[in-house]
């Protein structure tokens, strides 16, 4: 503890538990994206609202920025410290907190593991439905900071769906209790929703109530191969328009690549070019029937190639893996990832535009495609070549992202569907949102953090 | 156009409508509430978005107060201009722009009425599934800047989770495509969400695009009679673990006193104290077989007295008409409107509470209940004496207003569900809205309309 500061702060907050080895910073100041060397000014792991509140005051009186953190799985660098920040981790507040049958409203500390939520949720014979791979680390508070949104969105929507109520504290250490798990609240500005998806800018979340839902139906899932990127959207209308659609998942066969050489096992004897997987409600007989008809129909069209459906939950699981094993596959690999979203309807003419962008830029790279189509959401990873330095690579991808964003702009899309914008996204906001939103965005960040404290440098400048 | 104003405003917006005879000002000034006398500037009434921006620019240069106008319908005094306001209505910008099948996302100028978004989704096979008495008269735009609610919120929701992109004319006359139909749109703060429910106060909604769902599925229409409120959310959760609930509303004794006064008939020969008009998803036999075996569980507990089951569209619309007249049947008592909420699970308390209190405090007066119980929604509507003054009355109620809003405060309440602030629960909001909240809404409000124009003295000042 050389650091005058951090002694201030421990004195300002006795009780308040402060790291600062150069492990911990190392450890605490990053994300999965890597791409930044940690470098805060110490860690704060508060076990209380009253201790963050106690934070933000010392912080907002001496001027030190404050990076709000949770799992760290953020992938644009929203929790990195790089600057001698103050990295505030709700690691310790981890707690369920209550739970209210009539209301199906669970209370969580904000920094509670996704999966802990799934598991109190089915304590209760109920679901938190909002789901993605990263669910044993991330926590509560990343998710509503991002609006994380994962594999069952074309089914339940993103985390905003599922956010009753917020609690939040400001750069001034002020404690806002947002909308309280009320189901109809027209009573002024909904302040839940602009914290959900702010990314640490405007407050620290510090607790949230969701709301659940029945438990998840019985479910079957299906491996589609599939000859073109162009049927891909063709079999995602047939089949939701036949069946209860759980999830609609695509990936392309370099994806396959990477995640049957890291360890899964081949779906088919022969290689196809792209592949679903889908997961449907499942229900009896006449589902049974339903199910395979729907399958029929798409290999009468021409769309499928081959294809199994899931038979016990040890397949179910084995199919998913192909999907889901994908961003760990391809972490060694140091991938360059785009998280892209249009409309379902424009994603024909964008898909089309971006296939042949980068084919034309990227013919040297590794480009693996897959994600959410149902949502019009594309994650497009390109990965290092081995014998290329890290920087020269990031150079390159972000010329070619530059592109990709003017044909986001083209077709009405995003830059970030789910990710956020942290700091990979931020040079490309402006393709997405115009340049009076971000004028509004910066108004309304200026009125709830004067000074400029929290998550400095994050969404925009 | 004896005003320099109105002469300034037509001359920089020559092909702007402007109406400023009396008869005009008076009909456009007002809104359902009818306790200020209209008194606005002049009305405009654009055409397309470009005079919309136009009229804005010349309010913005000319320090004009605006006030945004739809259908009028609303019952908390946001659309009044009583102070010499210009009211800017959206009556005019009323089509259908567009439907795109496969995002289901219908787009229309913000002056349509909500029952023509009704009938362009079932021209699409699709549903808007937002409803409520004024379908006819009311404006989607209206809908979205009160965040409307109604009889199927129990089923699908507020206005809020339908809405997909809104366009915004700034009080600086800018234009804000928001969200623009994306499913997945993690690029900062989601403006969408803070216009839904600001009443006109951060901009003038102009254009909305709307998600549809499903058609409705056939239902079956059950009216019950209750011996007391204390079986109210027995019934509720009862039916809502046994059948698919798409509506569940109740009404007192004295509700359906006034309904049948005003024509509808009586269902029942006996009188009982207190009703409820629910609404099911009928599945066939077995959906038959599971609505009676609910009805008879309920008989068995001794909740309910007596009951019918709809047989056939003309005989759901009676059971319906018993609840959706009420606020017709009351208008010519100048009823005084509370239109509250809490969670589901605090409302046996916050009811033995009201009910104490109303009878302790209204003797005198008689107050009619009714609401969206599955949602946590009490309508309290107290009707004036004839013999009573108005301002008198007003007076009388707004003592009242002030201990229930303390028992809402008390309760973790809403002092507005559904109708909005306004001017009517203006006093009242810091019972629902911490100071702190209401701070960071007016800086909210100050950065988005810097010099004060849009719909001034409404919500908060």
């Amino acid at each position: 503890m050389s650091d005058a500061r951090v002694a201030s702060l421990q004195s300002a907050v006795p009780t308040l538990r402060v790291l600062n080895d150069p492990a911990d910073l190392a450890h605490y100041g990053g994300d999965w994206t890597r791409r930044w060397t940690p470098a805060p000014l110490a860690i704060a792991l508060p076990a209380s609202i009253e201790e963050v509140q106690a934070t933000m005051r010392w912080a907002y009186a001496q001027g030190v920025a404050v990076v709000p953190s949770g799992g760290r799985t953020g992938l644009s660098g929203g929790a990195v410290a790089a600057n001698g920040e103050l990295v505030l981790s709700l690691q310790r507040m981890n707690r369920v907190l209550g739970f209210t049958a009539a209301d199906r409203l669970l209370t969580v500390e904000a920094g509670i593991a996704l999966e802990a939520v799934h598991e109190a949720a089915r304590e209760h014979g109920l679901q938190y439905p909002v789901d993605f791979a990263a669910r044993g680390s991330c926590s509560i508070g990343g998710n509503i900071a991002t609006n994380a949104g994962g594999i069952r969105v074309v089914r339940y929507g993103n985390t905003r769906e599922w956010v009753a109520g917020v609690k939040l504290v400001t750069a001034t250490g002020e404690l806002l209790d947002l909308n309280r798990g009320l189901v109809k609240n027209s009573s002024g500005y909904d302040l839940r929703h602009l914290v959900v998806a702010s990314e640490g800018t405007l407050g620290v979340i510090v607790e949230a109530t969701l709301r659940l839902t029945d438990p998840p139906p019985d479910t079957r899932v299906m491996l589609l191969a599939l000859p073109s990127f162009d049927v891909l959207m063709e079999v995602f209308q047939a089949l939701r328009a036949r069946l209860p659609l759980e999830a609609f998942e695509f990936f392309t066969d370099r994806a396959l690549h990477h995640t049957v050489a890291h360890g899964a096992q081949a779906p088919f004897e022969s290689v196809y070019l792209y592949y679903v997987v889908a997961e449907f409600a499942s229900a009896g007989e006449a589902g049974e029937v339903a199910l395979l008809s729907a399958f029929e129909y798409c290999m009468e069209q021409g769309w499928v190639e081959d294809g199994v459906i899931s038979h016990g939950d040890a397949q179910a699981a084995a199919l998913w893996r192909l999907r889901e094993g994908i961003t760990e596959s391809l972490a060694p690999h140091v991938p360059y990832k785009n998280d892209v979203s249009v409309r379902v309807s424009e994603m024909p003419a964008f898909l089309a535009h971006t296939q042949a962008l980068l084919a034309a830029e990227y013919p040297q790279f590794d480009v693996v495609w897959f994600g959410h189509i149902g949502d019009g959401n594309l994650h497009i990873n390109v990965l290092k070549p081995s014998d290329m330095a890290n920087a020269d690579f990031v150079i390159e991808c972000e010329r070619v992202t530059k592109l990709l964003a003017a044909a986001l702009a083209e077709h009405g899309g995003s830059i970030s569907a789910e990710h956020g914008i942290g700091l990979v996204k931020k040079p490309y906001l402006g393709s997405t949102r115009s340049a009076e939103e971000i004028a509004v965005m910066r108004g309304i960040r200026r009125a709830l953090d004067p000074a400029g404290i929290l998550n400095p440098g994050k969404l925009f400048d």
